[in-house]
């Protein structure tokens, strides 16, 4: 039970179906087959200047800036699922992460490794996702590499990619910066991504269909910044969820975090399968959200300046940064009552990106 | 049977072996585990100060430079074998697509992909040959990422280097710069990686140990470019072998190649090898050798530069670029017959880098 983006079938699969109906261990052998993958699949795809050089290395230029430079593999399972694929999830999840240093990404790398016998439709899926994700962050995708391992070796495709963007600001974004007073700011409802893709894979059916929050958050990010707000810190709430992100933070910071349960929206769709799953929304793993950690006195602004975008249109105060219990989070429950976070010590839902 | 470099058994894991003899799910899952494995295993061992800052991106310094950037996956298959493993591949791999840019390597991002089940052990070899590389190669890994994926979804270790270089020269090295007449030269013997893998692979003896060529090809690179060598094109030998990648540029560049096989360097028990597994030597990985195109006037500078280095102490000038037949290499034999080259359209070796 796969999910496919309903814009991805625009385009025919550029490889001869019949001919190749399968990746073949060839398609990774540096010889003419897998030359015309490269050529007619992804150059012809992603064509941008640079990747039409065709080199060793795709050459940037950036003028006199502060780069930030990330890396993820991307192994999530299955490679469809509601509100996204392994291909827009890729390319978001790194350009994220540019994000949350406050840089403005530009430039991404893609290694592919494909399985022996992945249908060359569903690859062709994949870099189609992978380009229009590029298109609507605003990134290119100017080098690449393509491997192929045995059947049984893999899972279909696993992707990675690595992005460089530039900082064009001052401030130093980093665990390091967050103080005590800070508001910590949330950008919306937690939760999604990792039900969307835990239901597919299990085959669960819900009322409603719940779909993974998926997107790119470089422009909220930039906005907070063009707008003049103190950003001390930022972090996706990705693997691990809102909770390891911010026991992460407190640790690296030495502060204590508070968190008001009552102002972390969780929707009640998602809030009801985690309790038929099992799971606590705090931990499940987000792919289009984010915390950031501001001046108390800014924190009215930046609610107002992240409302302004679809991504971040339910962002909220949902706590503050306090001198102690140092390194710890402590959530407040609509009761009133309090418990300490702690990050999760094992594996809540594995391969979820 | 794997080989193992001998300089990398002389730190202890730092993951209790007793407690986590194998990868599990959890090294992958955001939570406590995977924190450890990273702190304890990752950033203790490659320690930059950009990945000490554990933030989602590395900050990078580059001051009014053109950038080099490259992406490279490794999936060689075993993980250790005569003279390398994936680790050492995968820094030096991904420094020579820099250095073939004429670029000087300086940082480079690691994402890993796990096997469930993967000895903790082995991991940590890789780990240090990846330390041991980089620092052999004069670069730094400044971000990183780890996926632990089931087993049998993989296959022990996958791993991705992208790398950032500057150029610090007005060159275009690229196939476009390629200009008949130019001489052709070959940085050494060809063949050595390729054999040294399928060696270890099919549990074949030869009567001398063959090691694979692999090594940092940055610094012979940038001596051609400080001497003032007009470098009009580079490339390194990797899958499909040194007939593939001068095919790839007679063809990007419209040009002819003329090839001289008795100045091709193949040593003597690699053609032996060659000759019992029915491989041509032309076609054979290689991970340490390139080829540079250079005005002829400059030819035998070129050689003498290199061969100051010992990766490229037997450089030798093997050919030179004619006008015709254009996108066509060809070979003159030792007893003066001619023969086209073409690029290998199927696999010789699969999962060789």
């Amino acid at each position: 039970m796969t999910e496919l983006s309903s814009s991805s079938f625009q385009l025919a699969c550029p490889i001869p179906i019949q001919q190749y109906p399968t990746v073949v261990m060839a398609h990774g052998g540096g010889g003419r087959l897998m030359h015309q993958l490269i050529e007619k699949m992804f150059v012809a795809t992603f064509g941008s200047g640079a990747l039409n050089a065709r080199h060793d290395s795709a050459l940037l230029q950036v003028p006199r800036m502060r780069l930030a430079f990330t890396t993820d593999s991307y192994v999530v399972r299955p490679l469809f699922f509601p509100g996204g694929d392994i291909g827009k999830l890729a390319v978001y999840g790194t350009v994220n992460d540019l994000a949350m240093s406050g840089a403005r990404p530009l430039y991404l790398s893609l290694g592919m490794i494909l399985e022996e016998g992945l249908p060359m439709e569903t690859l062709w899926q994949v870099v189609l996702s992978i380009h229009q994700a590029a298109q609507a962050a605003g990134v290119q995708i100017v080098t690449g590499d393509t491997k192929v391992v045995d059947r049984g070796k893999g899972d279909g495709v696993f992707l990675n990619t690595s992005g460089v963007g530039v900082i064009e600001h001052n401030l130093t974004i980093a665990p390091q910066s967050v103080q005590v007073g800070d508001a910590v700011v949330l950008s919306g409802d937690i939760g999604r991504h990792g039900i969307a893709v835990m239901a597919v894979r299990e085959g669960l059916q819900f009322e409603s269909r719940i779909e993974s929050d998926c997107a790119p958050l470089a422009e909220p990010v930039l906005a907070l910044i063009a707008e003049g707000i103190e950003v001390h810190c930022l972090r996706d709430l990705t693997r691990g969820g809102l909770a390891s992100a911010v026991v992460e933070i407190a640790e690296a910071a030495g502060v204590g975090i508070q968190l008001e349960e009552a102002r972390i929206p969780v929707r009640e769709d998602v809030r009801g399968a985690c309790e038929i799953l099992g799971f606590d929304p705090l931990y499940v793993a987000n792919e289009g959200r984010f915390v950031a950690f501001v001046p108390a006195a800014q924190a009215e602004k930046t609610v107002e300046v992240l409302r302004r975008f679809a991504v971040s249109v339910n962002a909220d105060i949902i706590g503050e940064v306090t001198a102690s219990p140092e390194g710890t989070v402590v959530l407040r429950s609509v009761i009133g009552t309090s418990r300490v976070v702690d990050m999760l010590s094992g594996e809540q839902l594995p391969r979820i990106c």
